[in-house]
């Protein structure tokens, strides 16, 4: 199968690109642009909480973005409830911007951890009101489980904390939500350079969201196309099937176990 | 400087592309073709010992290659001492093969490490003899300093030992290698997938060298794709100034040191 | 402060020693007692399952233990339900087992992991019904603090998957765990060598807590030996304040982030 | 076979301790003193350069050392020629100290790597002079191989630069020189906390020596203490033999290769 044919789909929607970006912390929207474009992401992430959705009069992030090219997925970041969430996605819809929603539900201000209390609860009535539900949540495959129980369209562990960097930190359990859950497995938070994306898509996720690893950067614009590069790379060696792991080439047999 | 404009300089030669594969352990020579082209590679190594040089009317690897299209790196694979790669590397020359080469003078049979105190000797000798020389060396900082300073035109530390697919096992010495010497710095062996490619760029090195990553995949063609993608993102990555990494968002300071 | 002044000190009772111990997964009873008598713990956890309660007439693993040695921490190992939880323990305390539970809520049979909704809800019964609460969860910074808030004595993060002897997976998680709460922090899961034991302390935890690592080792009497010196070792070194991380030992700063 | 019969055997000698210290950097003598005492350490590696062999009128270290219950281990630092490192192994022969040495020949000032090519020299002519040489090297198994066949009573190769802090960086070179090597092999330098001596030891490592990972902790004997008790533990569990790693308790096997 080349990579053309290789699609990301999600509630029955097909996508060419497996890298989502988010549209906060750059320095214009002209940068934000740009960075878009050189993503070559399709589904585009925006805080609700960012459109001026009660006066379309006054600029707004949409105003910049290309809605004919992108898929927009409205989010609730900011949200601490899920009676928050469920409003934000109720108000966003009512605006007419999506259905298809990233579902946030924040514990903590600090760390930016989700609360998959509040997250389960807010997801469960955001599906029975015909919401596309895309989850962020931590890394953790009961919560994953039950969200898929509940009807989300994927699930969007975090690899590390929103802004921090780290790359996928517990690469472990994400090999276990993808052995436990059959929707797609987006790899949300975390990623802070090109290699790290590469490495959530050879644990075999369907895709990879990001902000900050692009937004932050020193050059925004090259790094987003790094990360472009790095997820197609990541997704081919999935798909090509990379040799075992040996101590040396004549070893009889792969590596059990890491080496402490 | 944009991705075109980046080139790859060894030895006053310029290079577009960061990725150097090798040319064994393919299927077929059809197969071999494709994931070179699939590559992007311009420098491509192959050991003396499988071209018939003594005998250039019987089929030889080079019959493949488009000598046109891509620069030949001969290497001195299957050498164990000095006067062996020494002679070898003479031998390509007066075949016409070319007097850019790769020297490797290995140390023992089942890990194919490299005998560094015989690699010393022989890369003395080539540069005197006028030679271009590329070594395979261990991840040792000194080792790769007395290296350059015979004129050495490159230094070539393995990431992991040869065919093991480990990746870069000590990403520390990698970086303290590129601390001490000026020539480049291209992590040769150990690369297992596209992830671990992208990470060499990403630590600041020149180039990646690589055979049986690409050929021993269960599909070659593809993982050579995944191959230059990766290099390329890592490469772009750390030109883009990747953000710090911090224990989550609102952390004040960097981490310092792993975390254990 | 010397070794034998400081003190695990959970719920106003002091303890000497960080180390705790199941008693399952043994080959029979005097190899457990020379297990737990060498692990030098002084709390000892066993599942309210494999206790015959209802006929203490019957041979009972606490037949083997002697109760004024070690305090005992009965826990609610094999349950999938709050409801079911809360039944164990309250059996346990009317059997006159202790009022001290290690609090299991599973959510999955094959991996093991928690039910983190099931684990709060069945968490604010018992400690509402009086009963000193240590409830077993996973490294996710939020739930640990929603646990302490609903009165837990004690929270005990996993390392790794229960059996899995894959060691402390994510040591960021409980970096920030041990920042958030103010009980004590106690591992439980995931040891599978002492070097992970020794880990756990030195990020500060307060403690671990161990089966399989032991029980399942081909000597568990040596390997419990092992974890009771692996425990006072990290406990001493994070107390020591070690030597910061550096490239090397005339590098100007501590290494910043990890090396990729 | 218990604890107290475990002996580390180097060249005949017999010692319980696998733990050796070096003398340097801490604040005082007393201290020193304290530190060794805590550590158990039976093997004392002294700078001949402190010693004061010409004039032992003068204070000496070696005033502070109970030479009745130490063996000492003269060692070569701050020489950076096999020349400078044999005249001063001849010179603490000559003045009593013994002929049972730790050869360090340095590559470089910054980084403190030993230059394996000066190093190799010193040893052959140490050897055929007599001493029971112990060679400080990098973690390269054709050198340690070389060093073996030299007469070397030991092979010493660095965890991670001397004075780092960094741990084992390569656990796959010393498994490999573990399996290269018949002699004892003693992890030498890199060394920062207790769980890196268990690490050491977990791998199959017959000793580690350290001097900077005690002396320069904020409680040097504290850490003396630490490092006593992690490298018995590490030890024990190395023999107990651990569980095998795997993904989760019910998966039929362990893992295969480091998960990435």
């Amino acid at each position: 199968m080349p990579e053309t044919t290789d699609k990301l789909v999600i509630a029955g929607r097909e996508f060419n690109s497996r890298l989502m970006v988010g549209t906060g912390k750059y320095a214009d929207y002209p940068q934000m642009v740009a960075a878009l474009e050189a993503s070559g992401a399709e589904i585009i992430t925006v805080a609700v909480r960012r459109v001026n959705i009660s006066d379309r009069n006054k600029e707004s992030l949409l105003d910049h973005i290309d809605l004919k090219k992108y898929t927009l997925l409205p989010n609730t970041a900011g949200c601490y409830t899920a009676d928050d969430a469920i409003r934000t996605c109720r108000l966003a819809r009512e605006a007419g911007l999506s259905d298809f929603v990233k579902l946030e539900v924040l514990g903590d201000e600090q760390t930016l951890f989700p609360d998959n209390q509040e997250l389960l609860k807010a997801a469960e009535v955001l599906v029975k009101d015909g919401f596309t539900v895309l989850p962020y949540t931590s890394d953790d495959p009961i919560i994953c489980k039950r969200l898929e129980d509940l009807g989300c369209a994927a699930v969007m562990p975090l690899g590390a904390p929103i802004g921090s960097g780290l790359g996928i930190r517990n690469p472990y359990n994400i090999r276990i939500i993808l052995d436990t859950v059959k929707v797609p497995v987006i790899v949300d938070a975390g990623v802070g350079t090109a290699s790290d994306a590469a490495i959530a898509m050879e644990l075999g996720c369907h895709g990879v969201l990001m902000n900050t690893g692009i937004a932050g950067a020193q050059d925004p614009i090259a790094m987003a196309e790094a990360m472009n590069l790095a997820v197609r790379a990541g997704r081919l060696a999935y798909r090509a099937g990379r040799i075992p792991m040996k101590l040396h080439a004549s070893a009889s047999s792969p590596i059990t176990g890491l080496i402490k």
